[in-house]
């Protein structure tokens, strides 16, 4: 592991580009003393807001490029028009060519998949790659994935979630051996959940040394913080997200109208401002931002693409912890576990 | 329609059966004066309980039966010894031999389902049922499906969910036309999404009289009540009520933490109990209880097994209204639309 964690940055991605970007990275490095940073992107649009963060600026060197990827084009647009000279494609060129460890972008999640597995390519023994969100629960923080990835996951590809989730929580979450659930539902049905059936049966019977399956877990399990992992093909784990999202801000919605609702309440209110602004901050979706790419030859981290400076921050802090805790090598590790007895293996997709 | 509506209760169903079912039948009764009853159940445990309800009484026939579905059989288990005589059984009986419109049960959902579709049948090009829920959202109500009975649904059953669901929005609702979206992920992914955008594309070039379909929606759309139907294949829309449900609570726990870390936030809350005790109605999930499965021939109502009166009476009112103003007929109409021009029709599965 480098002495300095080195971050290649994609200036132009989200919807805001780099003055989101240059705040964000500033104030991650104010944490994160030992980052350097490759900023991708209009050199013209970023100079000029570097100079209002001269520690930035010292930390920093900028890669040129006018090519920018947009926010609605499909993958395959963004691949012909900003193969080898976006700045999404140059930010995932720096890891590819070892001149950074991880990549931050802010860009079009389908276009930044695209690239980074077509660059990075998969991990040896590793069909797809996922995403894996930071979910806040009662409990304090789990791994969610697959986030739209993995649509229709196959028997293995489940249990390699497992493996790459399990390493993402032990950096994420300082404990050795984290619990994994598999995302079921509990209505009786044959059809359709095999898969999910034959990889829980895999995990079960071949107790890996750094993760601890639990069973199935239900949709209202990932807000309890019921495992530190949870495991689900990609559709389900993007609408169980979204859904989250739009729950939380309905119930946001639900608790301003209440609370102004008569005068009694607007008292209660400024009496009760300190815990309201607890709450807010214990809800607000910019702490867990950051998805992470797993199963790639490098570590590629997706900003939300609407975020301001404070959330894109947080989404290099976890770009630089998964560098710094080495995700690949935690990874590598388990996959080499997990292999050691090939003929186990269930075939893709296989029902034991 | 009759002039009454006939209403069969398994009385055996749930965590606590009776004890739940017959006050949760009273309150109904109360809203609605034109509903009667035929309680199935042990007649032994229901008598005393009735004794308390005296209208309820007088609205009410006991069916005897010593045999109950246990919460957690799994379907094959409870049809083999609960068929013909289980109050689970009886209760959809009474739909089959037209002595009651309706059945509700707060028994175990797949037993329920099962039993439902072996002796009711779906509906004539119906190929599987579907179970929807009503949704609180910013602007009201939607209705959202599959929550469990259709896992992997093909292009066909996307679009006969969609007219299943819009009938029962139109009576929830009171609209002619209510809007339709179907539950899709932003993240641009070819495989696994075929179906989704077959019935979309079919959905959008034939204009069905008593739906707008408005396109793709995200889960976070659920919650701010974009559209009034939410059409998703089973395995992600069970995940989503559940998550959902796990949000509401988890902001709950957090809310509650907030109010009670200081002296400040206490003296807050004394005086905003007002808002937060219609805030705590606001997101109530008995208000809202009570899946409608669609798609049989008949109306079978599940409400949640763990409920009390007040979520009960909420199931055996959505029963109530489903037959008042129609649910099958309503959905007969749509199918007999849809099936004008049999040939474009696609075939199960098909891309087009």
């Amino acid at each position: 592991m480098p002495t300095k964690v080195r971050i290649a940055l994609d200036a132009m991605g989200g919807d805001h580009g780099p003055s989101v970007v240059i705040p964000g990275a500033a104030l991650s490095l104010q944490r994160h003393p030992d980052a350097e940073f490759i900023i991708v992107g209009d050199r013209a649009r970023i100079e000029p807001l570097l100079a209002g963060y001269p520690e930035l600026r010292k930390a920093s060197r900028i890669a040129h490029t006018d090519v920018a990827i947009r926010m609605d084009d499909k993958p395959s647009q963004a691949l012909r028009y900003g193969r080898w000279k976006s700045s999404m494609w140059l930010a995932i060129d720096a890891v590819k060519r070892n001149e950074a460890d991880v990549a931050v972008s802010a860009g079009n999640t389908g276009a930044l998949m695209a690239m980074a597995k077509f660059h990075l390519k998969t991990m040896a023994r590793i069909e797809r790659p996922a995403i894996a969100a930071i979910w806040p629960t009662l409990r304090g923080e789990s791994v969610v994935l697959d986030l739209g990835a993995s649509i229709g996951a196959d028997t293995q590809h489940l249990i390699d979630m497992a493996v790459m989730g399990g390493a993402m929580a032990r950096i994420l979450l300082h404990i050795d051996r984290p619990t994994v659930g598999l995302l079921n539902i509990g209505v009786e049905e044959v059809k359709g959940l095999d898969e999910v059936r034959a990889a829980g049966q895999w995990l079960r019977e071949h107790a890996l040394p750094h993760l601890e399956y639990v069973g199935f877990v239900e949709g209202d399990d990932i807000g309890k913080g019921t495992v530190d992992v949870v495991v689900t093909e990609g559709f389900a784990g993007n609408i169980a997200l979204k859904t989250a999202e739009g729950t939380a801000r309905q119930i946001g919605g639900y608790l301003k109208a209440a609370m102004s609702r008569s005068l009694l309440a607007r008292i209660g209110y400024l009496f009760a401002r300190g815990a309201f602004r607890a709450l807010a901050e214990k809800v607000d979706p910019r702490r867990s931002n950051g998805g992470v790419f797993l199963g790639l030859n490098g570590v590629v981290i997706k900003s939300h693409g609407g975020t301001d400076g404070e959330g894109f921050a947080a989404a290099v802090d976890i770009g630089y912890e998964m560098v710094r805790y080495e995700l690949l090598a935690k990874i590598s590790q388990m996959l080499v576990h997990q292999n050691h007895d090939t003929a186990a293996r269930p075939a893709a997709g296989a029902v034991s």
